[in-house]
């Protein structure tokens, strides 16, 4: 590879590295001091994606490739929240990542933006599921937030929940509003533990 | 989808949000009193993964799908640091694993255990480049943790840089080592802005 | 005061407590995880604003008043770091502040828009001064990020030293260049504590 | 300006960054593990202060400006909590102040002195507005930790509140008693957007 | 001291500082994103196991020192959470403590490992109360969690309350229950306080 | 035991635990935005105690036990930074302990002022290696702050090195200061695993 592709790629990968430091700032308006990073909620929304995918006969790996980079452009101009879209106008999400991508290697370039281009545009069943995955991350979000003592989440638990489009998304979301975040735990006490390799107490 | 099925699935996903607040607690050594989540450096992983499948050749959908699922039991098990292998035997990921989704519809349960076999044991490129993909994203952070004044960070850095083996990934590695994390706001400043429906200054 | 004037200008108050939670974030580009608040900015810019208001001969008090509403309009646009505005078209200050106080009593509104308004158009030494404050607060920020390791930050203090304008705030930014930001504590040192209620060691 | 002023004058303009680090104690005997910063609460002072001058008939520039400088010798001091009053003697805060500024310029040193010492001991209505200010932030900021989860908050709401004097401190406390701290949000949705330059949704 | 054993001894003791940044990972399962640290917690265990011998009739310093050290592995091994026992099989800690000392002075050497030793296998009324210790830190924690609003908290104070043995600490933990954890300022209030150099309010 | 004696010794032991979140606020001053709390400084002094102890032939029991309760105090007079001394006059460390433990159980609070009052005005060997181990944690903690690259922590590490002085703490010092906080990391490299019950890698 030519050492300016190289550099290219290793920017871009640093630049990305932003995002585990930047805050996903809507829930400062809510009273969370320390909310979640925007790299933890695409984390979260590709796993997400990728069971609502199996759920919904989509592909799970397009559906957790988009999503791994559907707020990939926030390094630039930031996790807007709901009340700033009415005081600003952005540049489109191809515009800011063409410019992010501008210095990689050519297949990395374009190999990116089509990803971003079909999060953007596309209307797959794989594209749908994606944008429920980010939408029902921000809402389990609020869910957990609440059981923290955060009282205003309310707010956003029912406005994401709102925006769900697909049925097991809806069904998730309407499961995890009668649950608490470690239900999962009470699974572990139901079952044996597998007889070798593990530790009793 | 049955109710069960709906909350076997939302309680994953909500155990899923423990590796937003987990640590990656091998920074603790190295001085970092607040180092990155699990989630974070997930992640990061799955967007070096696909960048890496571009330049190998390989599928960066499938590679993406891995590097979100790579550490999703450390729920349960724990970000172990190298040291700790000293002392600690584990149950393997896909023992783990299979307790995660026991409650989930099975068609979500066969589908992270296959995600999770593969990444664990397959011997595909994609698999390669899923582990080449951990390995690059530890040594970045470690670059960046440097650049912020932790200096025994180095021998993370030197030590993850051993361990890659796809040509593309060393050559980024080392491209990265003669960066700033910054190094992508030249690029901005070396182009022309396009002309519509951005902001001058 | 009618209740409904009471409400609104508590709204208001309370809408300035996200800004104690709101992080300042072009910092996290430069590789600080956790940067300060746009509060913490605000206060020590009406600080600076005052003192350097002393030294020009400008109004210390309508220069305090100036920088502590100088970024008041971030809990809805946010803090938008410098690349953003290559991307982003914001409304202008005056027209978020007049959503800000649209339900506050009148003389809460009329006066919270006329310091905006002279912040935003006004020519007078004393909107100068602020100007040079909120500079200068960056600056002296950017040296006390070196201090503490991070090593990107330098950048910040060279770019934001070249926009200062007045003698005073020039003579200060070299000041402090050749300090650290302990060198307070040796005029204590030297000095001889006064005689009645303080406590010796 | 001499050089031995510029440094003296810069050395306590990084005596005030402190403050940006400093946490208001108070709050951890209530439970808060990552209370807010002087600097912060010091900032919404001088919001405040300006809003009640507005509604009292004072001038709000010397409120803001004494609000300012309130809390300015806890670099020296700290911020003693309520119960620490039992047990500590401290000297006055003019007595702090003439140390912090003892090497900055004669008309800094002189103009510092002059806000401090009207704050600590001045009978205008401006003083008494910039110590109700000084409650009510407290207050609200109690209000606020009863939102987030902090249920030991409750005492120092009640005890602030019965601290106030001017009638308009008053009003927007009750008024703030009644409200959440997203409110303001609600003034939003009731008005239509301003027609040019902003987004739609 | 030959040179190779103070290195072996200040080795040591940097290793112990790693548990001053190391977080109790058990908390985050319950939705508690920054908890406190294994040496916080440390701390307060080796306060309650000297209250606990004291009423037990137990040698208060004994407790101390083994409360001390009881999670000292933790460096290497990590704070394995109840549900990672189901995965997980460590070395015991007396393994885990010989490799930690393994440099050291040999009088440190055997010193540690008696403390460790005596803790984990010993029958002594010291050893029960320093256990105890452990497991009542745990549950105040968790009632001082579920005051800040963490409502996943209340498994944890009633499965640590269950595993008491002690009548001091079961006689203590039922009175933690019924108070809050400011209640100790109420003792303030209702004391005079002392006359001389205190200073009154 | 009485239910007013269980209560004021559960309310003594919440109180303790405000040292779990109360900062050692000197740090600041050099920069730290998030320094360690005044608990895990007391579980390293107690641990460094222990240690010295048993290099000096002190009972390493009795100084663990005096380290712990070294700083007990501060719940209610803060940790007052070195500057801050010239300012505030304190009551005694005694006067301070009585009132805290003045509704426990008589056998608890003559037990705990026993140990105030010794490690305030003894001067057995053990009461000296106390306070060498207060200082000496201080020392590291410099160490481990400039590795983290605040740089500004040199001064303590030199200042708190002079107050040392049982040979033991001195030749520690010495030693810690030409090693990395992660030097205890080469004895394992060193050494080969014990053959049974431990993981390779």
């Amino acid at each position: 590879m030519e050492e300016r592709y190289a550099r290219g790629c290793a920017g871009y990968l640093l630049e990305m590295g932003a995002l585990k430091r930047s805050k996903r700032s809507g829930w400062w308006i809510v009273g969370v001091k320390e909310p979640e990073s925007i790299a933890e909620h695409s984390f979260r929304t590709a796993v997400i994606g990728s069971v609502l995918a199996m759920l919904e006969g989509a592909d799970p790996a397009k559906v957790a490739l988009m999503c791994t980079f559907h707020d990939s452009q926030e390094t630039r101009v930031g996790d807007i929240p709901w009340i700033g879209r009415r005081y600003l106008t952005t540049a489109s999400n191809q515009e800011v990542t063409a410019d992010q991508v501008a210095d990689a290697h050519p297949v990395v370039a374009s190999g990116i933006q089509a990803i971003v281009d079909e999060y953007e545009t596309g209307d797959s069943l794989e594209v749908e599921v994606a944008h429920d995955a980010d939408k029902l991350e921000c809402m389990l979000q609020g869910i957990e937030y609440l059981e923290q003592g955060y009282s205003n989440a309310r707010e956003w638990v029912d406005s994401t929940r709102a925006k769900l489009k697909s049925p097991s998304a809806i069904a998730l979301a309407d499961a995890a509003q009668t649950m608490t975040s470690t239900e999962w735990q009470r699974t572990y006490l139901r079952t044996t533990p597998s007889a070798s390799g593990k530790a009793g107490e």
